[in-house]
């Protein structure tokens, strides 16, 4: 799905929010299209130029700025990748609340932007909570000091929050503090099996009951997700070989005393064997079993590519309603596709998969609208973690109401008036005006 | 402090959202002012009207909408009372996110509006990452749907987080859906005491490490606070007797299994008493000795409302060096006064009192606008969980740039063109152009 292109011309590369703040104001007078990059692992197509946009790239702008001990707040330039902060803080003795699969090319400016989610988020919750300031740079090059480093502060609108999820269509983040909880010592992964959907729901509210303020990860992959993976990731082995099973979990937890938290482990297991919640399960023994586990889980987007075309969604559902979407896009698609299911089950984040031989307008037909529409009816999100982008702005409706849309619109001409950055993502053409309209890029 | 009246002569009371959209369009469209009213609790008089504004107060909308037990995401009209649905979700094994002195009477739309902290910040976080959906009527009565129930949603602008803190002036929340954590069986509380501010740091930094994950409330008060509770209150005896420590600090522990949560508390109390940074220390026995425990700390507004008057600060500044301004203003009051302070020390919050005999302009002249540079040079905030209101509207530039303030009148504009909605409060008046600006209703 890595199929968008741009003819570019132009990456510009600025040292300090200064400069870019003198590139903004330089393009913006001359109503020059800009696309920010920071990190390009998108799915939608976000940080790809549409047509000859100059790009900003901000991955020179990478130094962490300072760090408070006592209150874990860090603050760095946006540049800054994420596992370089990861590493910082862990000689600090903290770890950044979120962590992604591209953390060792994403940068934090880049996941602010687009609002990253990841396997953290069950725990320490979305950037909207953990990120506590920002500076941005407006299109007309005017810089925005937001970059408080405070949990609390009640002084007028909180601004911030509109560029957290923007993908770079209101402004370029500079500069970000975040609070970044404690590292805490003892981790345990559990690899379990369970026989029906109904099942995996039941274990997430026991979960959360019984392991409380240590569970820190709730994940789910189907039995289509678990048999890609073994065919096609090498050195990965079925955890429970003894026999197949329709659903797997992965659980988590994180303490900060590994006794009382394999006590809690096992008087959850011990209960949920008994009361036939589970079929089967696991405790990783060691670390090296530990990231086998998570191999298996993060391995299933690398086996879909191997296994030939596939059509991916990202949704969030309800999480009681999430696999009657599988069951019913199964029937609809017939032995054409291959649909397999993984995901954030504890966020109600659902990939969705559909993997064929080769790309086809017919098997295109039967799934679209008919996944944006049942979502919708559920209230869905037609875009958990991945953003709008270029691929999904005339979609927005499914999930964003007529009005919601045209006050996105409005805030959208009052913050870049020329429409000159990241034109064509995010909010279909339809809602902005001509006058708030970039049109291609004529000198 | 409670010094505000107006003139309001008008008190409508919606039973619906469909009501609350008719009121708005019909005042929208005759310039006529409104109030709305989520409870009546605030420091900074945002809640109560200028001049002849028409109150709205959304109370009589109170329904529970709905439940998911597996996501724990509850969704509830704003008139709701805070107190209410914690009994709610107490029968269903959940808790709020917050909890506050005011729950009795404040409403849940009052303190989404308000953006409220409370004692349960440091562990559950604010409501920007709890609240995941809102229902808002505009000022012309436009009803913005975006009531998710989703954890995960990157579709388009986070738009809600415009109108969670904004006191009203953006738009009258009418329904709310938030994410609510399981209700943990185990709390225990000590009540410590340090000699010095700086032990008081470090404590926090164990607790942070040693308790990790079962940590929920880390308050504290210096001797003069404790002085005055022991004065006034009735029926609350000093835990730590055998002698005067200059400050208290308490502890609260939440977790899922009692044996490990008093295991871990005593560990760190062990190695907090034998590094010297604690001087005595004792852990509530029972309900009753934590409930009075708490009643030390949350005693102190109501022990300075009878030593005298009072001016009262809530401010965010750094940990590091919060008591530094006590300290100072101590210095430029000498005799005249009591400096007084107390606070969310975990989450960085100080609320600075300074009581004396009377109201007197010449010791407002030491403190105003003193205390406000001090913090506005720490990049602190003048008002950390009360809001701006109606006093401190002129003052937001101590916490906010002139860039982000312009930025916030553009959006009220956008959002409130004629200035009805709670005009006056917030923004100060010389950023809104007259355009944008309410005058005094005339019919």
């Amino acid at each position: 799905m890595r199929k968008y292109k741009g003819s570019s011309k132009l990456m510009l590369q600025p040292r300090s929010t200064q400069e870019v703040s003198q590139i903004l104001d330089y393009c913006n007078s001359r109503c020059l299209a800009v696309v920010p990059q920071g990190g390009n692992t998108g799915l939608v197509g976000g940080s790809i130029p549409v047509h000859d946009e100059v790009i900003i790239n901000i991955g020179s702008m990478n130094n962490i700025l300072s760090f408070d001990k006592v209150s874990g707040i860090l603050v760095c330039e946006a540049g800054c990748i994420l596992e370089n902060l990861i590493s910082f803080l862990d000689n600090e003795g903290y770890i950044m609340p979120l962590d992604l699969g591209a953390k060792g090319s994403c940068q934090i400016g880049g996941n602010v932007s687009t609002n990253a989610g990841g396997l953290r988020l069950l725990r320490y919750g979305s950037l909207h909570g953990s990120v506590l300031g920002l500076e941005v740079v407006l299109a007309n090059g005017t810089v925005l000091d937001m970059l408080g480093t405070l949990r609390k502060d009640n002084t007028g609108y909180d601004l911030k929050h509109l560029f957290i999820g923007s993908e770079g269509s209101l402004g370029i983040v500079t500069k970000v503090s975040i609070l970044t909880p404690p590292k805490l010592s003892s981790v345990n992964l559990a690899f379990l099996a369970c026989e029906d959907y109904l099942s995996c729901q039941k274990i997430l509210l026991e979960a959360k009951r019984k392991l409380g303020e240590i569970l820190s990860a709730f994940e789910f992959l189907d039995i289509n997700a678990m048999d890609l993976v073994l065919k096609h990731i090498d050195g990965l082995r079925d955890p429970l070989p003894s026999s197949k099973h329709n659903f797997y979990v992965l659980i988590e937890t994180t303490g900060s005393m590994e006794s009382h938290d394999k006590e809690k482990l096992e008087a959850f297991l011990v209960q949920a064997i008994e009361s036939e919640l589970l079929t089967d399960g696991v405790v990783a023994q060691d670390i090296n079993q530990a990231s086998s586990f998570w191999r298996i889980r993060e391995g299933v987007p690398e086996a879909l590519l191997k296994e030939g075309a596939t059509y991916k969604y990202d949704l969030s559902l309800p999480p009681e309603k999430m696999y009657d979407l599988v069951e019913e896009m199964r029937g609809r698609l017939g032995t054409t596709s291959n649909v397999v299911a993984y995901g954030h089950l504890g966020d109600g984040n659902l990939h969705l998969n559909i993997s064929t031989q080769q790309y086809d307008d017919s098997i295109l037909a039967k799934i679209e609208p008919f996944v944006y529409e049942w979502t919708s009816k559920q209230r869905g999100s037609i875009s958990a973690e991945h953003g709008i982008g270029l691929m999904k702005a005339s979609k927005i409706h499914y999930s964003k109401s007529a009005e919601t849309v045209q006050v996105m619109a409005a805030i959208k001409k009052v913050l870049d008036p020329n429409g000159i950055l990241n034109p064509y993502k995010v909010l279909p053409t339809s809602v902005l005006s001509q006058s708030g309209r970039h049109q291609p890029n004529k000198d």
